[in-house]
């Protein structure tokens, strides 16, 4: 009887799959290395924002110092408290090597359907050509598709042509003209 | 001391501003017609199913038979359900001319950055041009400012070239490429 009920509970209440840990954590691997994706804890904080801070578009916006740690904190448990958002992170050897953020949004927009939107997605340095981000990217779709999302989106600054080509490889359209207006 | 406490919770629920209904409904007018902003009900559905299907990008995946209210009405519930959406409606005298959906997100990108996303606009043929659109997403975007969001995001389809004009003349940069995956 169990299964009948949590898959109701599901289709109701977009994220909550991810309190279920059913599928988190996942194991990556690329040809020479393996990695557990697993749901980012409050203990991760300080190296998602390094991975953010090391971004060449978001540095100057970015700070790992400590006295701006609490403006990241506040973020963090926004999003930890919702269910229809997992922050996640890709570790190996107890460090924190890359990070996205997933987030289910209804609509009623293209019948009825369901989206999950991919934000913030960084992979250090080091690892980028390997695999990992299409194998982090293709365990989303994998989470949208079993969680009955209709669509997969994403932005991406028109000046990442390497992104642009990972995404268009994976299967991704890039149908759309993202727009932003900061405040 | 109310105040204090509303702003104390409006700070850490994104989306609990919508309840208080303190700004919605606001008044919108064009040179000849005025217009009530304010958040959709059940009853609205069939008026807003209407308005996705008089799409043309669209007007393929959209219905408006009775036998598919389901799905839109179980879209539009949890939509409803979630005080970090708002499923917004624009109306004169009785019949709905224009929606659009709003979305917070939470993030640890672009230093701990709360976003607006705007989705699914859509403003019946017969008013466009009047500067009703304008009026909804500058509305949009102070209630995004308000509530302390750093950023409004949307996309566009690549085709829709009057669209990319009208936001960009609005004050948004047209500067990421938005990628879609249907499931």
């Amino acid at each position: 009887m169990m299964p009948t009920l949590q898959n109701t509970t599901q289709k109701q209440t977009a994220g909550s799959r991810w309190n279920a840990g059913r599928m988190i954590p996942a194991l990556l691997s690329t040809p020479d290395a393996t990695f557990t994706l697993r749901r980012a804890m409050s203990d991760d904080l300080t190296s998602i924002i390094r991975l953010l801070a090391a971004d060449q578009l978001r540095a100057s916006v970015e700070s790992d110092r400590q006295e701006d740690r609490g403006v990241y904190q506040q973020a963090f448990d926004l999003i930890d408290a919702d269910p229809a958002h997992a922050l996640i992170v890709v570790e190996a050897g107890g460090e924190v090597l890359a990070t996205m953020q997933l987030t289910f949004i209804p609509g009623l927009a293209r019948f009825g359907a369901m989206r999950m939107q991919i934000e913030a997605v960084r992979v250090t340095e080091s690892l980028r050509g390997r695999g990992l981000g299409t194998q982090m990217i293709e365990w989303a779709i994998d989470e949208a598709r079993e969680r009955g999302a209709k669509l997969v989106q994403l932005t991406s600054d028109s000046s990442r042509l390497e992104a642009h080509r990972f995404y268009t490889k994976i299967g991704f359209a890039d149908s759309h003209v993202g727009f932003k207006l900061g405040l």
